[in-house]
């Protein structure tokens, strides 16, 4: 999707829209001698948002990665922007939350190992054992917090500091069955990407295969989304279905959404992580 | 999908699940000469529910089609079955509900003339003259009963009246943009099928591509289903879905949309009129 | 998924990449009072080709629009560009081509009924007078050239004389079952898509379903593609894929397809009409 | 999928169709006890083909299993058939082939791992060391036998041996690099299942994905199959596809075609193990 190969520095860019943006930044890239790779727009006319990923190359770039935020900073300024500067060579720092199930961590381990995704994971945090071994197996330190209803501020504190020790920019929950709190979303100071058992909206909440079997659905889905501190109602990322029939039993389709939240979140974390998301509203804008 | 070129009968059985079945229905069959050209049965393990669709050449069978139910009622009533017996040839007489939106009725129209479904169309009835065109076309008689909040009761009244003075025995809401009262649906005498333009159960009501553009889905689907007197709670039939981006605005939802609902609910109306489909509890088995 | 509700100007650009561009096009742009609603570029990194398609507002651009493309003219030059500037809300003119099977061209002329494709269908050309009824229906006119191995050449030169005459801009062959000879495509003048009814390059040829059904393929597919002198070889726009069953018989693979055919082709002619693709060698680039 | 929680028995069928078999074999079942849990049968009506999968409950079946097949004989004589009677908890032993490439194999181990699937893997066997850790971690003989063109005939005989000695009744190339001889075939006694990453007819032999992206294809897709003689021509188990676009690289359908393979793989091998699939001519049929 990107410009492997090269070197590049991906800017994203969120503001209103105005006259003259994509000329103002374009310009400001050439001026200093950079070569845009890709660029992509989006404008929401009903919201006036103007939503913009732009990708150049480092070689030629007459400023230095560490100074090009600082020196964009009084266009951003002219046009209220909110910008993020990265090089897109820049590996994120990943917490992993886990429950008992370890079929989406197994999966983004392995993506990591043959280097998949540019991500360094410097923790695996969860409130079973169950994952250990995987842990074991990657070399990645594993880390224990029980978790009952009434030690649960005192767990997340535990997990936030943990986090924190380990200067995770993103979280991200593979199948962490325990609902994140409004304190640790507010502490947290980094996304948080969740993967949900279902095709959202629909079957929110506890057990959604179960749900949908009941209901006689025909497809079922998987979502990856933003977490937030309304349960579900984040911005959703990626979606995907796969059929269902009179056949499957509930553990049917369980074993059919495990390959469905596999691929949704690490289709999730990719983009993320390859700055390809930018958050507006309760929406996000995907460049692909 | 069926015997096509050969004259069949299609047997539809429901009851609950004990020994010997398939043997004494198959056994039936053989000892009157029929040869079983397609079996399917389906055990729903959880409330034991036996369903299967049984479809036997019509040559060779010593019984008349016409006579064939009667003389299977006396196994029909050790196993307490609910049953039906319907030649494959025999085309089903469906009476169309329309609006104002016309993709739904024209794609049903065009499938109809290169005699892709086994269906006659004796009426289409409207609560607006925009698809008359259309029933012309087709040259297929077309009813206009305008429809207030006052009047609904004596229109639906009118709409019974004219689907039973045509004998119709399949009801296909074409994008009926009214919801059919519980008086209606317990006086009509025979299934309506409905197309909703969402992923059921996501996006229940009115303007789900408005909901589906707010939520920031992104896939949005189409759900045909039985209806019932739970709005948009009836047993599915078929769903399908299709991807959308942050290009997309409602419009194009929409627009994305109409092509789904004409697949879906020509997928359900096919599947029925085929005999291809058993309700139980609010779930259908769909014998493909 | 374009600025609609605003007039805008589409441009089209492919060249081979090099510094500045996307500056000196946006700063073109903006000199003059142009709003850019949309950009999208997609550099080839193994073929070096830069292509780009933006849309900026008609509202406030001190050029006429008949005007731009001279004006842009001297920056073409410079890069060596191949470029293209249209209004977004001048129709196109599109031929038909049909045979005997309709469904191709009744869902185009429904599509354009509802005014769903921006665009004019001045007339509709076969080789058979089984579609005249559509025709007749939509007011457009008609004209039945049969052919012969024979009498191919002839009529080759009739149907072109009739694109002319019609001014027409682009054809599409709507299962036109004839294969266009190079004299034909080399006198056209204009952009002809075809949809081929399998996932190609599977299946090349006469009777793609038959194909697929021996071969016992569990998918088929149509595609869309541009029309080159190399049967069935020409740059592919869209493809789409349906699953298929060992019940289905070469009939039931027929039927799906039809599906399949209608919205692969509708929405490679939506496509091309709305200006979003580049052809580069034998591929294209379609801007979403 | 199945009568999960009950022990059963599989029967599948296949002959040249005749009147009565369903009612003959039915009757068997009932006449000793059994009770169907899933009953399913196609008739190829081009070729007469008769194939049929059933599966019946072991509890009150007064026949032991081990002796089931030889108390069907005699009514398969009558009709010609060829049947197999496996337990449905009975596991099928699997031999692995692996060359450099992991994420098959992995997959497939971790499946096992979680018991998705109904096999035990005795050994796996690899052209390159690669994989060992895999085989380590879960605990599998790993053997490596290195194979160039002039030893290749002596290295098949020492994989032939190998899968012999660990009794394998399935093979299966889980992205194994090497074409299997006509003699490895021959000799092997069991069934091969191969994972082609094409969708297959499409792109044939080497570099699939290469071929794939300079044809400019809008989809790709993978492909399993039984390996027969003919290179990428043997019966189709399971085909799925993806998106992809003209900003995915090779490196990109690479990676997009991982997922795709290994579940397309792993479904080929649940079907198989599962008795679901039947083979016949080149084609299979596969009872969901």
């Amino acid at each position: 999707m990107t410009a492997r190969g090269k070197d590049s520095i991906v800017l994203l860019i969120h503001c209103k829209d105005r006259k003259g943006i994509v000329a103002r930044v374009s310009g400001f890239i050439h001026d200093f001698g950079g070569n845009i790779l890709d660029s992509d727009h989006h404008t929401d006319e009903e919201t006036n948002d103007f939503l913009m990923r732009m990708e150049f190359a480092t070689e030629g770039f007459q400023i230095p990665p560490g100074d090009i935020s600082a020196a964009f900073a009084p266009i951003a300024k002219v046009y209220e922007m909110h910008y993020d500067v990265s090089p897109s060579n820049r590996r994120t720092r990943v917490g992993m939350l886990v429950s008992k199930q370890d079929h989406c961590l197994a999966d983004l381990l392995q993506r990591h190992r043959r280097d998949e995704l540019h991500i360094d994971i410097p923790i695996i945090i969860s409130n079973h054992d169950t994952c250990a071994s995987w842990a074991e197996l990657f070399k990645i330190p594993f880390a224990v917090y029980p978790v009952t209803k009434e030690t649960k501020p005192q767990q997340e504190k535990q997990v936030l500091a943990l986090l924190k020790e380990h200067q995770v920019e993103l979280v991200v929950m593979a199948r962490y069955m325990q609902i994140l709190s409004a304190d640790f979303l507010g502490q947290v100071a980094c996304p948080v990407i969740n993967i949900h058992h279902s095709f959202l909206p629909a079957f929110i909440g506890a057990n959604p295969y179960r749900q949908a079997y009941d209901r006689g659905v025909k497809i079922i889905g998987a979502t990856a989304h933003y977490a937030t501190q309304d349960l579900d109602e984040g911005p959703i990322i990626e979606q995907d279905v796969i059929r269902v029939g009179h056949r499957d039993t509930v553990e049917d389709l369980v074993r059919k959404g495990r390959d469905l939240e596999e691929v949704v979140l690490a289709r999730a974390v990719r983009r993320h992580v390859e700055r390809r998301i930018l958050v507006y509203g309760r929406k996000t804008v995907v460049f692909d």
